[in-house]
């Protein structure tokens, strides 16, 4: 494809994602296919010849198009918000179109750079001390692996050099939330640690971690010979939001030389209002955290941000330095290789800048407390309706909620939780996560698509009260 | 901004990708910024009001593009192609205002749907047999990582559902050539094994790996009581392009029990030549391997392709399933966040769908037969210029070489070839780098930006004779 022949079909294609986001509103927001069906109208084999560029767009439209659930819709309410702003698809497009790798500073300035500055620049919207210093993961998953790995290689004096983990004697115990995520499961089993060493902190009615219950279990095995290594904290967990208490969870971590990782990676995007901060007080005392840019925030995915006090250590953890590499500004420049598990480095920090510097700080703060506003509302409404149940407190912009008849309890209530939520879905009216609360089936409503506004709320409450209201008919 | 805002800013950009697509030649390939100097002139806070888009596209020319090492430059000989087609920067763009995350099948079917067909793609591109399933990773430091994770819980019957590696009272070993990319090690070490028990297996004359040498260090560490868990061949080294000899490790890994996973990062592009097949003979004896289709192939960044023979054993070792990511899909549909570290996915299929359409499979192949064709080519003009020597076979495109002025040696030898490799970088004409092999420094030549024709490989050749044959003076 000639430059020419890119400013055509790119000049198309940005009409196509402009007409996509000004008609948002129109589509069913969750795909309306069947397992199999995009793969079953995809050839099976490459084409050998080369195929005209109108075609793929045909099938694009065709295709693809029915496959795709609509996380930029304003009726979209699944998960978490993972805002994609039109500026941001500019920086990305700049990115993908300057087809610059930094694998080390050289090989880019100014990929590394504009990162630090980035990562800088959000460091000090949310608050935090400049003690910090960030760099740009995938996301929050990987984030939380280099955490605790950094932290495996603390409490062992870096056995990776040696032994590795294999040649520890005494075992060496991650402790999380009950709460916590999916991911720091995952997280403590690829480091090696094994789900034996892993230790689930009982939480609190508001299903935050106790503190003094972690501080109990980590004296318990410290008695019994083992090294407690890690804690993960959350703000803002995935069911319910809620938050650990991240100042006494410190405390205990630093009584006991824990490594603390806060998992802000939903939640972080709040702290950028000063009246949320003290969601997590005592953040200062972490070793660790992460924050995806790429939920709440709004920087197209993917764009975690993973922030550490010591990045000595992190570089020591994860830096490899073959000869090939090495290039005579290394002792001056960040080489953001040696931050993360990747080589390879996408610009991602465009992105963040293009953002940010379109929008400006007090926007960013201004929609995410229209979103709050907006959740507030709708758990009045929630609260006030009869038959209906708010399951947790709403701290952020995410509702736990479950609609009980009279009678209904148990498996029958699942059923009718469930039930209601999948017509929702299926109808493509609006998108909602169900999830298990303390065995039992409800529904997440997590309200910040960057298009959403009070009447699309407004309207999904309607759809709500008249899917479960009416009945399990279906 | 506004679908209109963004539709006519995208059409300005669009316009200023192809400009600079059309104008690379133009541009010094290397950055000629000093560690800093980004940064330095860029604001240390964010802005707080909004700022005017057209302000930012003036920074980006301004403050950016100074900063850029051009990649896609004709006169790119550094690390690897990193092909960025501009039909891929297409197929990005939509992915990016589509802004779906590939979370779980439900939320994006299309996202799951067309990775599964465009691996599939590729894997008969490369003349796999159908015995493979794929899935795009980031990059291939992470597929090797995700490589060792399995090998390691298949030899320890699932040890991280347990006590994970902490508890295993025998130590696993992982074996890999002293040629082998850095990630390797990396990936060893991350995974917990230890640089203790990382073996490097010593290699023959062309750097690659020596299949009766890892028999025997295998059959030693048996006899020591150790577990020999994987082994990593390469096809395609960093600095050399070696061919690791897969069939006859594939035998030593059978008959050990080994995991054999093959890191064809680089070379896996040249695969889709028949031509080139010998090169990986005996793959489909391995476990896993590793592709990128960022490199060569062009798919712009990041697009690592991974592909295994057992899925299921990947699933397990890497799968999470909390309430809120099932959906009535599950067991009839992949999830692919099972099949690697993250949990979000990006649409990254797509731009693969559309480089292999606009391309043709044909059209792919004749691009790597040019770039071998100059490799070649300018192979021939080292070896017959008096005091130019190549340090290695040029199974591929890139070349290792020295300029050997009569009486220079050691130290000496050292200075002159970073001295006259970084004369050429430092003027911005073309981009090589310098690199250790057997302890001295060389300069290795790495031809196949998409750009790069005859000429390109012509001038650089007349600039290494000028900057080395007329000597130090710099």
């Amino acid at each position: 494809m000639t430059p020419e022949e890119f400013r055509r079909l790119g000049h198309q294609l940005v009409d196509w994602v402009a007409d996509y986001r000004a008609g948002l509103a129109q589509h069913p927001v969750q795909a309306q296919v069947a397992p199999g069906e995009i793969r079953a109208r995809l050839p099976a084999a490459p084409p050998e010849q080369p195929e005209e560029m109108q075609a793929v767009l045909t099938d694009l439209d065709r295709i693809v198009m029915p496959g795709i659930t609509h996380w930029q819709s304003p009726r979209f309410f699944g998960y978490f918000p993972a805002n994609a702003p039109l500026a941001g698809v500019l920086g990305d497009l700049v990115s993908t179109g300057l087809g610059v790798i930094g694998l080390s500073w050289q090989s880019g300035p100014a990929v590394t750079e504009l990162e630090e500055v980035m990562t800088d620049w959000v460091r000090q919207m949310v608050g935090l001390s400049a003690a910090w210093s960030g760099v740009i993961q995938d996301t929050a998953s990987t984030s939380t692996l280099v955490a605790l790995l950094c932290a495996r290689e603390r409490t062992t004096g870096y056995a990776m050099a040696r032994g590795g983990l294999q040649a520890e004697d005494r075992p060496l115990l991650v402790y999380a939330s009950a709460h916590g995520h999916s991911s720091v499961e995952k997280a403590a089993l690829l480091a090696g640690f094994g789900r034996a060493h892993l230790r689930l902190v009982p939480c609190d009615g508001t299903h935050a971690m106790r503190a003094e219950a972690l501080a109990a279990m980590v004296e318990e095995d410290l008695a019994r010979g083992l090294r407690p290594c890690a804690v993960v904290a959350t703000t803002g967990t995935t069911a319910t939001t809620a938050l650990d208490p991240v100042g006494a969870i410190a405390a205990v971590a630093r009584r006991h030389g824990l490594w603390l990782h806060v998992d802000a990676a939903m939640a972080g995007s709040a702290m950028i209002l000063p009246e949320c901060r003290w969601m997590w007080e005592g953040i200062e005392g972490a070793d660790s955290l992460v924050l995806n840019a790429h939920k709440w925030l709004g920087v197209p995915f993917d764009c975690s941000l993973h922030f550490v006090r010591d990045p000595q250590h992190l570089v020591r953890v994860m830096s490899t330095n073959p000869s090939y590499l090495q290039s005579a500004a290394d002792g001056q420049v960040k080489n953001l290789r040696d931050w993360g598990i990747p080589l390879g480095r996408r610009f991602r920090a465009l992105k963040l800048w293009f953002v940010i510097r379109e929008q400006g700080v007090a926007a960013l703060r201004a929609r995410l407390r229209r979103d709050m506003a907006n959740a507030r509302w709708l758990a009045e409404q929630v609260a006030a309706a009869p038959g209906w149940r708010l399951l947790a407190p709403v701290p952020l912009q995410t509702l736990c909620l479950r609609h009980e008849p009279d009678g209904l309890s148990g498996e029958a209530l699942d059923a009718h939780t469930t039930g209601w939520a999948e017509r929702i879905n299926r109808s493509g009216a609006a998108y909602l996560t169900p999830a298990l609360l303390d065995g039992r089936w409800m529904v997440r409503v997590s309200i910040g698509a960057e298009a959403t506004e009070r009447a699309d709320v407004a309207a999904l409450w309607q759809a709500m009260r008249r899917e479960a209201e009416g009945g399990p008919a279906g």
